[in-house]
């Protein structure tokens, strides 16, 4: 059992009721370590969709809506799940990551099938029926967009241990489980030299061997750094909703991560990602609306060394 | 009090339950008129949120996630909110609109603070201080990257009533509330032409005078044709999960809508919309997952007339 398995586990204790604990080696501490250590997001949704698969009827999630209500602690906790539709071609349940009798997270999860081979590997191009023999009906269109421009693996960038990844005093934390080969047109901003883009692209990977699936997608949507660093921006950047959805079952290999912003402005900045595999194909999008960090901007003017 | 106001309308009933009713002038029914006529899902929406920020400490829907579980049929509802965080920055909380005793829509609705006035006018380009006599701070910043295209409202086109839109026996519904004016290139599928693009533009309004605000935006993200029938696709495009986010309150004047899809396969497809206010702000931005409806494709080769 790979790291990343145990840290997201659940026992059913009864009906609709799942223990978990979130685990110390995907503790992430905001820059400065001044409030508690927090556990990585991604990792406390996987946790919540392996209670809900536990019982779905349909094997992905779909569509999986995530809010972040306060910060989770190192702590037990209990995923309390509702079942609030079954149907044929999904499912919806409403689960809730509960410590200390306080909602934690809050999540809605609709469950139902995505492609498992290449019938999601349609490049972008006119819409094609599956069967050349038999006519082209709605439900069978298949069309994808260009994916986002990514160089070659080979020229790809290690970062290491970012601020916001690593757990309490300097330990390893996330960011020791995590392999990101960032695209190094968007790293400018380890260097206080940044882009001016909000944009981060990176190939995404356990440092451990384990295939990838429904909850290494659930990590990868939200395992770069925030997009707004792009920006210059510094400090802890909270999600506050985050949205995903599983288009495809990814192929074995780094899941490549593309995410950008539209629009920051007003403390908020919105963040969307896509993770495309290793045989091209788009197999998970999220978008989520995170609060941009409270802290200097850096940039070339300040001359200071990498924080 | 306008049309689109009394079919939003909530009366509270006692602690953080609400009724509310389902308006026919909101009605649409499935091509082929199979299916009872449901209510367009974005009033459905901003139903909802009307009974949530009756009791926000908070002005703004930020972010709200729905979830459509059953169609909504035109009988008394109950709205159901329960609160999960009150916070200084954001508050979340939970609610469901239910008929019969059963679930229709399952919501999450952060509430907050959106900027009002040109804070959100940004345009695309380096980001900068909002007042430049002192340093930039990362809570500071605003960057809104390009709009997307759209010709002059002169040049767009009105297509009346499309399949999906009309209430039962043809009657008026939502499109009879609604006026889009549409990027010419965005409506071959009218035709049976389409472009091959899974795209919808058009500048939105209600037909009533009526100023734009948060429930407006709610009809307008989801207020656009489904983006699959530029693919040929037909039928009913039931909608399973739509997120959105409110960056700035919109301004007066017709909403520029701009939908796409990245992605359609395994019977889904997303649809990422967003909305731009007359003085060119991002006001609001959607994601959603959708069903592909069952039906033939609609393309030049069949010959049909529009459907």
């Amino acid at each position: 059992m790979t790291i990343f398995d145990e840290a997201t586990a659940v026992t059913r204790r009864g009906e609709g009721t799942y223990d978990a604990r979130p685990d110390p080696r995907f503790a992430m501490v905001a820059p400065g370590g001044t409030a508690p250590p927090a556990v990585n997001g991604g990792v406390l949704i996987a946790t919540v969709l392996r209670a809900v698969l536990d019982s779905s009827a349909h094997p992905h999630p779909v569509a999986t809506s995530a809010t972040f209500l306060r910060v989770a602690r190192l702590e037990p906790a209990e995923v309390q799940v509702t079942w609030l539709k079954h149907g044929k071609t999904a499912s919806t349940a409403h689960a809730t990551l509960v410590q200390e009798g306080e909602p934690v997270l809050d999540v809605t999860v609709t469950t139902g099938t995505v492609p498992a081979g290449p019938e999601a590997a349609a490049a972008a191009g006119p819409a094609r029926a599956a069967d050349p023999a038999r006519p082209l009906r709605s439900e069978d269109l298949h069309w994808t967009d260009a994916p986002p421009p990514f160089p070659p693996i080979e020229e790809c960038v290690d970062l290491g241990v970012w601020p916001g990844a690593v757990a309490q005093g300097g330990a390893a934390g996330f960011a020791a489980q995590i392999q990101v080969l960032f695209d190094p047109a968007t790293t400018g901003w380890r260097r206080r030299e940044p882009s001016g883009l909000p944009e981060m692209r990176g190939y995404f990977r356990l440092r451990e061997e384990r295939e990838a699936d429904a909850y290494l997608l659930a990590l990868a949507v939200d395992g770069l750094p925030p997009v707004a660093f792009g920006l210059g921006a510094t400090g802890w950047a909270p999600t506050v909703q985050l949205t995903w959805h599983m288009r495809g079952v990814p192929s074995a290999g780094p899941q490549r991560v593309a995410a950008r912003s539209r629009h920051v402005g007003g403390g908020w900045f919105d963040e969307q990602a896509e993770v495309w595999d290793a045989a091209d194909r788009l197999v998970a999008q999220s978008t989520q609306l995170a609060r941009v960090g409270r802290g200097p901007v850096h940039g070339p003017a300040d001359g200071g060394r990498p924080g």
